[in-house]
């Protein structure tokens, strides 16, 4: 299939504030969980959906997600995001020379790391985006995140909540280019090419309330052949800002993407940063997942034809985080 | 029940090294999945395995085990090991002071954490342990880990490896005081303990092959209760030396409790220093987990009389790393 | 000579807000030196002055008057301040054993530090406290230090500024114990206790514009000799809340002491917190010194009766620093 | 003058271990200050030394030699040296409005650092370089530097000892382009060069035991028109390995440039990394100072023609540390 053409939907490409007004009353989840609520879309993922979607374990291969967290990663230096820092606090080196004061023979090893959360496969939490001011649920941002911290909706308030049915889209696969399944950087995934993917995938691909999905672009793929290049931050392909209505109507838990921002870069207004997002989070209190390494599922799925799976992506309970770096598993 | 005595194997107290050498000479796992192997016992978690420990969902309901990872931890700078710290570098209070230069009413929070690897809720990899300067599957410790990380047995090689079935013995709810089901500190899990467990659980509770053990002492529970106190490296319950040969025979793909440090503190030699974590890692290719919150997960357990669960642990994969902070998901 | 009953000027101990409010009133320095001045006092500190300084050197002799950066320091968590954290990238051991992949023979080793800017000997930047939201010169706090840092008074702004005459007045070795010449905690020194001292030490000691003043309580060596305790944040000797028009009339440009927190603690009010800072900082555009290591100069200065030397304490330039880490360097 | 061309001194480009080895033997300082010596060359600084160098403070201006330290810095994650990422505890914003908990509406902004101690501009300790795996005075390598860093020759061993007679030779502005006094990248400044700039710049010039060798290039200044680009690491002018000799007769305490890495780049061999750094750390004990910002002190040299001045560079006593950040002060 030959790369399409996208047919935006009509955006004023001038107003995004207005756009983004708009979107948000169409789309609003404040106080549909109530006043106190701070799990967002997450309410959507019930026992019943879990149990489920333990059911879609076939083989029982697992698929890790994530992608290596060390210094060759893609940052560098933007809103003072570094990669990784892991060094070691001791080494199986002074172990095997044997003189780190231990007894009977026994060595070992520690590390340790230093992050951003933000620097490789995350969720981003529900206190990382705001809109003029405005935290999920129509809290004061403010009141919300401090120096101190997320107050509100730090990441461990939802601790056990990643876990449920997956469905990729490789939107990548079935729209991209032939030899690697990508998309071009800047192509903005419309609403018509999500439905166009779930009838070409089949019905495992269906997407309902309480589903985790994962679109795949195939840009992650193609920065493992050519360089990172800008691949944090620079144009990608991505969520169209257009797609605000299908994700919302579908009630999905999460959507995560295997690009650095989830959404079409450069944004589709003449002056913007990251739309789609001003909407989601604080509007209708959406998780969304970054820089999935989705090469080897999107493989498996093209293969077998199945693109549905337990999902499993627990954030680490950093009190008062605002996202988390994650090891998504993929359960087919 | 009343407090047990512990009735100690004929351990002798005066030869840890002997002790050592005689347990790795009758559990050693070298050369079992070929000389190339860095997965050590998760190999025993096969696709069938997981298969089947996804069908032990029963009613969807996630459990995090783990503990926050925050400044109000339990660590105290030991082996340069300080509780997680966690900073903003933006934050909503300038989000909804508009002064983040950002465009259309947007704002942003990201932040950064720093953490030994090994200081709150954890995963031992392979690289963690050595003895007598060998690491698992009898490399040289000083080629397997310097300074720049794990170089052969990286958490990022078992990136997709823990999921499975999951078993709780909740040893503390069943021989220690009626109270709060805790055992004290300095209490030796010996091999009749967990036996006894088993029995006294029921059938859910059978361990075998590939199964990720979890052991409730209940210590976790008493610093929630009391303080962190010497949690970090000081008394604690915990499995016995002589544990070393049930571990093996029963196959198990990892063992997990919710203390510091696994194995009972003291150590059962006059002068030691985490004897059987000299065993298992290096030589069996053990993976171990320590200081899970069990808390929640134990009075479910308690309640339903269902020991068992599909358990999801991924460790971060960060490149070269001997160990990772994990949550620990349990579906039941 | 024993130990002093300290007679309090009269202190409203109910009234710190009211306290603060007059002193600040009495003392302001704002717009002393233009309203857009970032280094107050230290304008103080002209090149007469230093080029006067650099004539007390008489022997060539110098003084490290800094306490080690490592874990054993005494932060224990208090507002995310922890001890230094020091690891290493690359060691002498891999250089040894030849494996850093390097030619000819050399070898490396490397390092890295985490560590809170107020956690040892240091500097306070002008950004470094607020009262009632204005920082120095009246600005308006938001404004000045962000998550981004201090924008307008960072100490990149003064990295050439803190060279000029030290003035050690020794209070703790001529008003404290015998044996050790140390203060108790909770010992405010007041003015007439820094007269007192000037006048014990004699000519070398006299106070003026543009020196650094440097007071001794002795509580450091008590530390070495006893172990932390409570040094960060607990009860310790320090200026009383009323050596602030002292401290305004000698026009110093800088105080420092080797004790935590400059000022006695607890505060001189029934309920307060570092009242003292709060009025040198913002109103007198005053830098302070905290956690000096004063022993050695101290034992000098007594052995040869010369309490005045060259200082040179130059902060590192971290741009947007509300602090720093120093090594102060007396040369006498 | 025009760019002068390099007369190379013979090197056998071949043979970098021979050279190496060759002015290893020539120019040893092994043994002269006793065996057990952490100083090397900082024994040359005698308090006579210093007390000579206070009397060069003419005008009392102080010159901050330190470049920034921020994300904005040359480094690219080479060796794990990311740039120096500098994070808020607590910040104004949030004193201002009011919810730090703190009375009396005192409010207060903390913030961290995590950076590599070779990041910017630095001190090289004895620990940082080894000769086939021997350390400063023919120690061992793996017994001085191992993960817990350098246990025999930290930087807390040399706290007080970096100050003394500063002598500027700006080697850019008396051999460089006319424009901007900078000597291209590549260019080896060989004995001959640093005599000739001696002899141009006059009697205040003269280099001898115990003074602190400053040598301009005018390399950072053209970063700060052009931007960073491979000065981390990349060509750039240096010394020529060609003058060791000349450092050890000169008996100089310490080498700085404006440079990342002291010598030339590329190195003068053809496949060679660093071999000045491989003699003159272990074997001659010398301290290197690396990218010190030089322009404004070059500057003013340059208009009153006087290069010495008192030199305090004291280091950051991180216990342990192979390297430390420093801000170089010249006081002229």
């Amino acid at each position: 299939m030959s790369t399409p053409t996208t047919t935006r939907t009509s955006l004023d490409r001038t107003d995004p504030a207005g756009a983004v007004a708009a979107a948000a009353a169409r789309c609003s989840n404040w106080g549909r969980w109530g006043d106190d609520d701070v799990k967002g879309t997450l309410n959507l993922v019930t026992d019943e959906h879990r149990r489920h979607a333990a059911t879609l374990v076939r083989r029982g291969q697992p698929f890790s997600l994530a992608q290596p967290f060390d210094m060759d990663g893609p940052q560098k230096g933007w809103r003072r995001r570094t990669n990784p820092v892991h060094t070691m606090l001791d080494t199986g080196v002074e172990a095997e020379l044997g003189d780190q004061g231990l007894p009977h023979g026994i060595g070992g090893a520690d590390d340790v790391v230093s992050m951003p959360l933000q620097c490789s496969t995350q969720w981003d939490g529900l206190g990382h985006i705001f809109d003029h001011g405005r935290a999920w649920n129509g809290r004061r941002a403010a009141e919300v995140v401090t120096s101190a911290g997320d107050l509100v909706t730090g990441m461990e308030t939802v601790a056990s909540d990643f876990t449920g049915r997956g469905v990729l889209l490789d939107v990548g696969r079935h729209l991209g280019d032939t030899a690697h399944g990508e998309l071009p950087d800047g192509f903005a995934i419309l609403p018509e090419h999500l439905d166009a993917t779930i009838a070409a995938q089949g019905p495992t691909s269906h997407v309902g309330p309480g589903d985790f999905l994962v679109v795949r672009t195939g840009q992650y793929g193609r920065t493992r052949r050519e360089g990172w290049g800008e691949y944090a931050g620079g144009p990608a392909p991505g969520l169209s800002f257009t797609t605000v209505d299908w994700i919302h109507e579908h009630d999905v838990a999460a959507v995560a993407t295997d690009t650095w921002g989830f959404e079409v870069r450069p944004n589709e207004f003449d002056a913007a940063f990251q739309p789609l997002h001003q909407v989601v989070i604080p509007h209708l209190g959406l998780f969304l997942g970054e820089m999935w390494a989705l090469e080897e599922l999107g493989a498996d799925c093209a293969r077998d034809g199945v693109y549905e799976f337990l999902l499993t992506a627990p954030p680490l309970p950093i009190t008062g985080a605002v996202g988390s770096p994650i090891n998504p598993v993929a359960l087919k």
